[in-house]
Parts: structure tokens; sequence; C-alpha cells
């Protein structure tokens, strides 16, 4: 799908809608419908002009005619009231805009801009919904961020990188000074390394805790490639493994392949966390599972769909998701493992390809 | 100063403001305000209470007892509307909120949550305006951030990371690798590395342009540590300097310089911005200088107070800010030269502190 297909199902949406035109000021959104990539813009998308109209400042003004060829660009600080004023002298007499993103002092000068001839009218979360469904190209993309943090990741394993004596910032380093070697722009986030009985913190920060025998090594991270976020999760134990950890690192792996077999199309979003939480559950230990199971990635790190207990609505083909059950055992340890899928008309891709079996190093 | 301390300043600004209570949003300000580093929180600061009410989710429990050891914690997820709540309950009849940062959206919500007996009042800027006055711990992470910063930059030219044949992303790559060696916890933004003609573009990300012999090579890069960013820019010159090159790099370290010495308590922020480009100007690249003289930093990357011409305001001391000065010449090449420094009652305390001469590598 090219840039102007994504921008006329935006207009579809806004014609079943009502709305004539839309202002577009979430920075992802305007990057995801124009290709601009500045990090000040908005984008006025109008029903019935395909050549929508693209606001930043000086600063990208080369930028801005390279990378958005079929838009008219006006050069302006002031984005979104720009763009405003510019709807009301087009006539447009309903302009949609993202309440969830407009804060209440841009939504008082965006208002006086436009001026008493517009009525604004609330569209949250519309661009997101059609980021849902990734498209042939942006797939593409996620299975290079993912093939970038794979291959990182066995490099990593394959140079002795988590051994004991190491720290856990050693390892962040190195992990993400591979996913650079491998064409990442960047970690997609903070590289979670977590050690020993910090493995059971779910969103443990790499300290200079020592890696030794006998731990488990939790790693959650994920290369940022063409703006798009990879996102995996991998549990290891150094040395030797203790009864308790093959036990609950079966455990997840089970949970983690129900997750994964649920994802299909059409499947309630609540569903599909319940499909992995309950053989968590049955084995006792639904408390030590306290985070949702997934949740969509893309140009963001987290977009929707949310996959856990209490997310309406169902899973889109084509929607790109992470499956990540965890158990965690407070002051003991803990395992996660986490895959980045995308939902098929079939069965579901799985894009991060790192093996899942219980590696011990 | 310690973070009650910087609660105390917060609480004599509402009470000069006649708002009882004030609710933060921002995740930067909660951070600043409770040492909480989650990512869903809110915090409640009542004028005639010390203890304020940290709301966050089940997932940083534990966390915000560890960091937050002297607020009242409250774990929901919906954390602004029940501190909203929770405010009306506790007597509140006037309630500042961050209106620069609360969507329109969560303004519905926080209002409905609050109730018609509290009246909400816009109160932007608040907590970013006690920021800008950075205290002695926090100058002290910056000196370390700087140092971690400097230390890469020394080790890159030093083993030679900087030649004719490697590529853009290269340097980056080993460049934020150094970074985390020398203790940061990762960039402070994404590293700009720029060689020949792509050094006139002033945000130029890497890419696998190779660097070659007479080229201008810009880097703009710092380092994240314990939460607060650098940034430094230093322009080199491979093999042998054009005239040219040397005349734009001289008049960039002058203005740059003048600049730097503008930095006292009092001066007008725009004031300080002509100080610099005036020296530009008089040499005739006034039009190849298209961006601010500088900006805060902290705890965010861009943070107030902006220099630049059309800035109000006057600086202040402890202010921690850059000097950024560039001149850009389309399609041969460009120079900017750029150090953190904070705003002392004599004399700026530089804390980047490599060398500014031309290196010709």
């Amino acid at each position: 799908m090219t840039i102007s297909q994504r921008r006329e199902r935006l207009r579809r949406r806004l014609e079943a809608a009502d709305l004539p035109a839309m202002l577009v000021t979430d920075l992802v959104n305007v990057h995801y419908l124009s290709g601009f990539t500045g990090s000040n813009a908005a984008l006025l998308v109008r029903v019935d002009d395909e050549t929508p109209v693209l606001a930043t400042d000086g600063r990208y003004r080369t930028q801005a005619a390279a990378q958005c060829p079929d838009a008219e660009v006006i050069i302006e600080r002031a984005c979104a009231p720009c763009l405003g004023r510019r709807a009301g002298a087009d006539g447009v007499r309903r302009l949609g805009f993202e309440s969830h993103v407009v804060t209440v002092d841009a939504y008082t000068a965006l208002s006086k801009a436009a001026g008493d001839g517009v009525e604004l009218v609330r569209a949250p979360g519309v661009v997101e919904a059609l980021r849902e469904i990734k498209d042939a190209g942006e797939i593409a993309i996620l299975r290079l961020a993912c093939e970038a943090a794979d291959a990182a990741l066995t490099d990593l394993v394959a140079r002795g990188g988590l051994r004991p004596g190491r720290t856990e910032r050693q390892v962040r380093n190195e992990l993400e000074a591979l996913m650079l070697e491998h064409g990442a722009d960047g970690p997609s986030f903070e590289t979670i390394v977590a050690t020993g009985a910090n493995s059971a913190i779910p969103h443990h920060r790499p300290t200079d805790a020592v890696l030794a025998a006998g731990d488990f090594v939790k790693i959650d991270f994920g290369a940022l490639v063409a703006g798009y976020h990879s996102d995996t999760t991998r549990t290891f134990v150094l040395g030797q493994a203790a009864q308790w950890q093959r036990d609950i690192y079966e455990l997840v792996a089970t949970a983690q392949q129900a997750g994964c077999e649920a994802l299909a199309p059409g499947m309630s979003l609540s569903a599909v966390d319940a499909a992995s939480r309950q053989v968590i559950a049955d084995a006792g230990y639904a408390e030590n599972f306290g985070h949702g199971l997934g949740h969509g990635v893309g140009l963001q790190i987290h977009e929707a769909p949310g996959i856990n207990a209490t997310a309406a609505g169902t899973l889109l083909a084509g929607a790109a998701v992470t499956v990540e059950p965890g158990v965690y055992l407070p002051d003991r340890g803990g395992v996660r493992i986490e895959d980045t899928l995308v939902v098929g008309e079939t069965a579901p891709e799985l894009l991060s390809r790192f093996p899942k079996e219980l590696a011990i190093l």
C-alpha cells in the first residue's frame, strides 16, 4: 500500500463519519499518512482533495519537500492553528481533530485560529485504527527489525556474552551494539537485562548486578528499523537449571504457545489473553503473571491492539502483535517469553525466530 | 535540594497563585517532583499537606514504594481521574492542572471524576519553570553525562574512528557503544553524524554515506545518565582543510564563544541569541544559520529556556543550556559547535569539555 492509499482509507472513514476533513497532529500519525519524520508538523486531510496539506517549520523545508512530494507544504511554526485557519478558509465546516492528543491549551489556540465557522469534532484513534492493520511494506520492515534483533542475540550468545561475572549493563551494552551492527537504527525501547532475583521484576532496568551460575537471565529487547519496532523476550539459565526453573520455564513456554495459537482474525482480544493466561492459572501461578499478554507493535513500541483481560474488540488480519506471558516469583526469579507475530488469515507469521527451547549456557 | 524541597518550592508557587492543590500529569514533571520513573502516573500536591499522593498502576507497586517512600501511593490504572476524585474528596475547590499536557479527552475524564465542586484551573508550565533552575544534584548528574560523552568522543578519535572509508552509521554505532562503555544509559537523542555535503543539513540522520578526505564531519550527540541529557556538537575535517572550511569553522567558533560569554543571569534570552548571531550576520552568513542558538537541557533534551530570536524572558542562574550556532552552506558543508553549560552568578560552568580547536584528522 502506498502512503496515498493510506490517506484514501482515511478519507473513506471520514466520509462515513460525515467529516469533510481531519487535522492530524500526532507526529506518528503524520508520519504514517505523509512519510514526514520531522519533530514539528501537522497534516490536513480533506475528503474531496487528494492533496494533503503538511505544515512544518523552517528547519524541515528541504526534508518536507523530499519526504512528501505529493503534499502541499506550508512553512509555519504553529502547525495546527495554521491548518485550522486553512481549513476555515477552504470552507470546511466540520473538522475532525485528535482529541486524545490535542492538549487543552492547543485546543484553545486551534479553535481560535479555525474561527467560529468551523465546528471541531472529536475524532480520537481514527488513524491509530488504520495503523492497526499493517500493509505489506510495513510487515517487510518489521521482519527486518526482528531479524536484526535475532541476529544480535544469536551473536551475543555465540560469543559467550552471557556468562557469570558480567554485569547486566555490560550485556545490555553489547547487545545494543550488536543490533546497530546488524542494521538497527537503535534499540526500539530501553533494553531489559535482568539476572537472578532481578528477573522476577517484570520491567527491571540493567544495573551493575553480576550474572552468576544458576541465574535466570531475562532479556527483553528490540531493534528499531526505519521507524518500526521489534519486541522479543528470551530467558536463559546460566550453568545449571534447578527443577523449579525448568518447571516455570516449561509452563511459560506452554502458555506462550497457547497464546500464539489463539491469534486468529475475529478472536476477541480478551479471549487471546485468556487462552494463554489459563495455562498459567491452571498451574496455580495466576498471581505471578500480573501484566497483559501483549500489544500491537509498529511505528510505536506499544500501539493498538492491547491484548489483555479487559480489552474490547477483536483481532484483525494484518495486526502485528506481541505474545509475552511471564511467571515471576518474587526474590527468586522469573521467566518471560515473547514473540512478535503478524496475524494471518490462516496461521500467524512468526517474525522473531530466535529459538525458545530452554537454553542452559 | 531534596525532592521534598522541590515540592516545597511548588507549594509556595501554588500558594502565591491561590491554588490549594495541583495535579501533575506530565511524567517528566512527576519524576522531578517524586523520583518516580514509571510510564503511567500522576501526582497530587496540596499546599497544606507535605505528603503528596502518587497514583500508578499495578506494574509499579514495588517500584513506587521504593522510589517514593514519602508519598502516599494509590494503585489505579486511570491515574489522573483517580486523583481528581481524591482532590474533590479532600475538599479541594480549585485544582491546578497541566493544560499544556492534558488532552481534550483526558480533561473530560478528569472533570467528570473531580465533580462539580472542583474548579479545574489551567496551570501550564508551572513545574517546567521550577525545573529551569537546576539544583546541585542535577548539575552533578549533568556533569557526569557530559563527561561520558566527552570520553566517548575522545576514544573514538584516538582509535581512528573518524577516517575516510567508514560510513556515517558505523561512526554512530561506535560512538554510541563507547558512550555506553563510559557509563551512559543510552544516547540522549538520535545521534547525528553528517559527512561532506550532509553536514550542511542541520538535523541529518546517519546514512551509509562514506567519509572522504576533505570532508567536514559534524557529530551532534549526547549521553543519557540517570535521566539527564547531555548535548554536544563538534565538527572535524578529514585529511586537509580548504580555506572556506577554515573560514566558516573560525566564524562559528567565534560566534559560539560570543554566545557562551553572553550567558549571565538576567540577560534576556533573545539578547544571548543575538550576541552570537550578530557575529555570523556581520560576516554575511545570516541566511546560513536558520535555527535558534540553544535550549535548556535536563530531564529532557529540549526544555526551558529556549534561546532564540523570539524568546521572551531572561536567563536564570542555575539554568543548564546549550550554545550551538552553525553555518550551513547547501550542497557544500556546514559547521556547528555546541556546548552544554550551566549559568553561574559569575561565569558559566562549561560541562562539555572536548576541545573546540579545528581538528584535522
